[in-house]
């Protein structure tokens, strides 16, 4: 890429964030009456369900505390993740400290603490507001929140484990993926010395178990020993969990200056598009079966909001650290798909939700898994990146990795 | 209808059943070494997933053992019953006397029995092969289960209920459909005086509850006041289910000889088809919004075999219960639709899973959630009330009710 296509890139992505996105949820996703974010949102702005689900509540207040920190100190922002932070400590955790799954518009429980990822999300959530807000009370719950994700994260769906895992011990990718990102976000927070065990742990999970060098694939399960069951959720792949698994180590690699594990990183991402990219219709699915049998997901071959944009961050990463053609020329690939079809021009943020040719199946900006956090992380993180690109460019006007 | 053309279509109805659907399964899904049923299966009879989920055990029980009491005295069938029968008695049960959800193929449980549905079709399967086989081990078994539904059925998931149910108290049709179907197999088997307050239970919490009179709509989950909340699981529609719970109670009306119900569950019908059919591309939707707003279901505009073929049941039993036209239209665009898409008439046995358009996203047979059930249930269901439909056409060769 020369000098001026990095910088139309640039301006495109961080305009998007702050007169599409941004403004989108700050307009119709707070609830001034009771505190917390609407996340169920159709394209217009009408909020079609007020529950409120604790994963999309603490993305929502680690969005609005993030680019608060890192764009721009609008104090509206601040205000937006005050309305999140309190409302998730007023009514968010059940008894024994784990954080609920939904709530009512009011903050009343309708569904039990089942899932981590609400623990996760409302931690690194808290961690960013005390960085914009100084409060104490959030640096503590944030504190609280990621040991006690530690303490369960062997077990993390506990009483409610449905699995009987002693007869298929399978170890999923999600967890270290989570550890990784949380090892960012508490950067600071918590000693490295606590966290660079974690992050190592996670790091190894998926380049020496989930990585399959011989198949040239990513797999979401396996066992212990490398192998995985030959069976539906052993086979299951998904594209776009490995490529933002891949992007966080990638960016665990450049931190620690590993030039060797980067060149291997970025080689593993161009299995996981290869086989992930829709030759038919173009864009990412969503759900592969390693043998290319039926998956058990009937949204297989949908393309997803989330799938594009960790897409778009791993490519942009890897050309960034590598300076290698064939990144830029599939970020620029995955970049003109998903800018064509998922940002609405009309009334602002992106759809989520496209058929397997690239049309919305429905038009809403949010939902029960579709909040403020996938977007403008990528828009942020690429708009970053592309910034130092730019102090990079050689007198050529071209960039040097 | 005429005669010829009730004739033709029983025909049609009949030979499917027993040169396409029993033989696939026959051939492709009995587990010989070890027993029990596969029921992930590929379109050409691959088996691609060897678990075995006890829903589908169940319901292959049940289909085995009904084909050889209501349409031949195959004694293969018979064979292929009892090996599902002999498997899921050793391996089915949890110690508290539960169906697990998933077995792995030797039998060891992989997912504990958190859903009651797989005890249904167990009892039901077992209820079934009795018939068939007369064995008092299975009759024991059958009543076993329909007993210790019972005691539930109040709390179906027990300790594996994530929904806080004080906070939003809703009641789901599916409790009370899956009793009306259960209430038919075990007649003979438990006390009418045991079956019958239980069946007009169910009968009256749809029609009292579910059904919208002022709205023309079936809501799958209301509170007990008659309202439900406004929200996605509030709003959620399944014209299938509406239809299935509405033929199952066509057949209790039928039997009481109620002619006003009769007469109005045919006009629900009405609303529940004129609002699931698309319009578009034609089929049945698999999930709608009351209001139009998006659903929680990525594979809401998907049309789905079982959807059609109860929906097929629903309005042949509407016609012959009732000789209006209307119904007869509505069964004739339903079977065209169907039978144009869903056989395959190179392997046999069905498709599952069409995108909007009526195109297979995957191609299986089987799956997780698809079985030797919904098909054969409607083939014979259907062949039956057409044979009991010729004899009752006049001397014109017409249909008369």
């Amino acid at each position: 890429m020369n000098k001026e296509d990095i910088e139309s890139y640039r301006l495109l992505y961080s305009k998007e964030l702050e007169e599409s996105v941004v403004p989108f949820w700050q307009k119709f996703s707070i609830d001034k009456e009771y505190g917390g974010y609407y996340s169920c949102i159709e394209r217009d702005g009408t909020v079609f369900d007020t529950d409120k689900f604790l994963w999309m509540q603490g993305r929502e207040l680690w969005g609005f505390s993030k680019v608060y920190n890192r764009v721009k100190k609008d104090p509206a922002w601040l205000e937006a993740a005050k309305g999140g932070a309190e409302f998730i400590k007023e009514h968010g955790r059940a008894p024994n400290g784990d954080y609920y799954f939904a709530l009512d518009r009011q903050g009343k429980p309708l569904v039990q603490p089942y899932n981590i990822f609400s623990d996760c999300f409302c931690a690194a959530g808290y961690a960013e507001y005390y960085r914009a807000s100084g409060e104490e009370w959030a640096k503590k719950l944030a504190l609280e929140g990621y040991r006690r994700i530690q303490e369960r994260k062997l077990n993390p769906k506990g009483i409610w484990t449905k699995q009987i895992t002693q007869n298929r011990p399978i170890k999923a990718m999600a967890m270290p993926m989570i550890q990784l990102w949380l090892a960012e976000e508490f950067t600071g927070l918590i000693p490295d010395g606590e966290l660079e065990p974690i992050e190592k742990a996670g790091v190894d999970q998926v380049l020496h178990l989930h990585v399959d060098r011989n198949e040239h694939v990513v797999f979401e399960r396996m066992y212990a020993d490398g192998t995985h069951p030959d069976c539906m959720e052993g086979r299951l792949l998904t594209p776009g969990h490995a490529l933002e698994t891949l992007w966080l180590i990638l960016d665990y690699a450049q931190k620690h200056g590993d030039r060797a594990m980067i060149d291997e990183l970025c080689e593993i991402m161009l299995w996981v598009i290869d086989r992930g990219w829709d030759e038919k219709y173009g864009g990412i699915f969503y759900y592969q079966d390693f043998k290319n049998f039926p998956t058990e997901k009937l949204e297989s071959h949908m393309k997803l909001w989330w799938v594009h944009v960790e897409a778009l961050m791993a490519f942009l990463l890897a050309y960034k650290l590598t300076g290698k053609e064939i990144y830029e020329e599939w970020f620029r690939r995955i970049h003109d798909w998903t800018w064509a079809r998922f940002p609405d021009h009309v009334f602002g943020e992106w759809y989520g939700y496209l058929d397997q040719n690239g049309e919305p199946t429905f038009t809403q900006k949010g939902g029960k898994w579709k909040g403020f956090f996938h977007v403008p992380r990528a828009l942020m993180n690429c708009s970053a990146w592309l910034g130092e690109m730019e102090k990079s460019c050689g007198p050529d006007g071209r960039y040097r990795a």
